[in-house]
């Protein structure tokens, strides 16, 4: 049950969700734009990163349930506006047509605008409830809000939107896919180990493997953007060089991003050391993060 | 120096605010954008409401600080992306061009985003530092976060957007109102007296305030918008009539809608009354806003 990959945690999550879509009290059309985009399935890779953390550390799902939510409510609000036509121009997304496409522009910017506040107005409620079971919950808000924000995330879309693809190296290519992508990923892990109580020398191992993740999770896709099978995805080594995209194929080639995806993997498990067998599920992941096909 | 138009309030509301800009680790581009649309000034209505409710309680203006800056950048996230081409398509904001007009769009739905980010990053890491002199700290978070959120402001972007002018009455005026902007208002003086540790008596006194207070200021809008003299606008009422504009003027006519501002500036000093002369700002500011010409 404690699997990071069981089909009953992944269950919870979306049962979750769902409840917080539902219960509610949007108007009709934004309800339903953000039920659309927020419940189109995906693998949930930050709230099950969340869920796992607190539970390696001995915490319980159900505190760190509204913190799980609210990430997956944020990278959602997240991929609504990167593929508004102003930024990445994506009609498509998880096999459907994005949300401006099927709810309009305005819509779509309302969506991602009410997803995030939801995120906010979630864990700031929930506390209340838990915040007795959870002393640091809040902690761990301010561990998400920080992971989201203008350092965070929103900083990676905004670098992002600046680069020219050709005057791209390696080292902005990292300070790109740190806050764009790893950032949330750091938060997801640490916000969960805060929940469970994580002393220092936990939260500081943690944070590590984090970053060590995130940067495997981000290679990954690169490669599986020219070499996998990744869903929706048809493109070719060319046409990312073709179009100047900065990635860490394009950058070192197909060989050198897996051998540099190796090398992550290892810094990732060195990290995890200090938690003994206790840390078996979140090996796991990673192991199979590196030889993912979607 | 309590005086709600007092200007060392307004002074110090403006360095907390640039503060927070400076402050954070933001992009320059994105950092930019932010301060360009969050420092252009403006009465900072939002705040002045948050700071006067938690004073006349008897609450320290520096503990809701952080709270009333987060209205503050709150108000303006909605500001920005209302204003673009997908949504109002406003190219002027207080008397310059608007943030899209000089960042892109891109720019300015991450300038958006990232403000918002920002007030709940700010609430949750100042929560840490106030917390012991304000336990109720986070309880005026969350009423924040309900007042943005998908059943206050968004909801009323949302519905704003929905209709169409020419179907609407006053039930639909108020719906939408109430929400696009009163339930900011709300936040506003409501946090600030949760700050200040009111009491339930208080709390619901100064909720129904509040309530009318939204009313009045936005009927005065509306006014002002077609009688007045106010900033940019050079409207008639017959332009926002032939705009079929549902507002309180093209509803009720010119006096109709000064009636009704008089009968609700009525209802919010009766919901004072409990206060005594303790809510003598408030009384100013309402009296104020009916006779107000910008």
């Amino acid at each position: 049950m404690n699997d990071i990959n069981s089909r009953g945690r992944l269950k919870r999550i979306e049962e979750s969700l769902k409840a917080y879509i539902d219960n509610c009290c949007a108007p009709e059309r934004l309800k339903e734009s953000m039920g659309y985009s927020l419940l189109a399935g995906g693998k949930r890779l930050r709230p099950m990163l969340c869920l796992e953390a607190a539970s390696m550390l001995g915490g319980s799902e159900e505190a760190a349930m509204p913190i799980a939510c609210a990430l997956e409510m944020i990278h959602t609000y997240s991929l609504i506006h990167d593929d508004l036509p102003c930024m990445d121009d994506d009609d498509m997304r998880r096999g459907r047509p994005s949300n401006h496409k099927v709810f309009g522009e305005g819509n779509a910017v309302l969506a991602g605008d009410g997803l995030l506040s939801l995120a906010f107005e979630t864990m700031l409620n929930e506390g209340d409830k838990h915040i007795a079971k959870a002393p640091r919950y809040y902690e761990a808000a301010a561990e998400v809000a920080r992971g989201a924000g203008v350092s965070g995330m929103v900083a990676g879309q905004s670098l992002d939107l600046e680069k020219t693809g050709s005057d791209g190296d390696i080292a902005l290519l990292e300070a790109i896919q740190t806050r764009k992508t790893g950032a949330m990923i750091e938060a997801a892990l640490c916000s969960g180990a805060i929940i469970a109580g994580a002393e220092k020398a936990e939260l500081d191992a943690i944070r590590s493997f984090a970053k060590s993740y995130g940067k495997l999770f981000q290679i990954t896709d690169d490669i599986l953007d020219v070499a996998g099978t990744k869903e929706n995805m048809g493109k070719t080594l060319g046409k990312d060089a073709e179009e100047n995209k900065l990635t860490a194929v394009t950058l070192l080639g197909l060989d050198g991003a897996r051998e540099y995806a190796a090398r992550v993997l290892n810094e990732a498990k060195r990290a995890l050391e200090i938690f003994g067998s206790k840390a078996e599920k979140l090996l796991e992941l990673s192991e199979s993060t590196l030889h993912r096909t979607k």
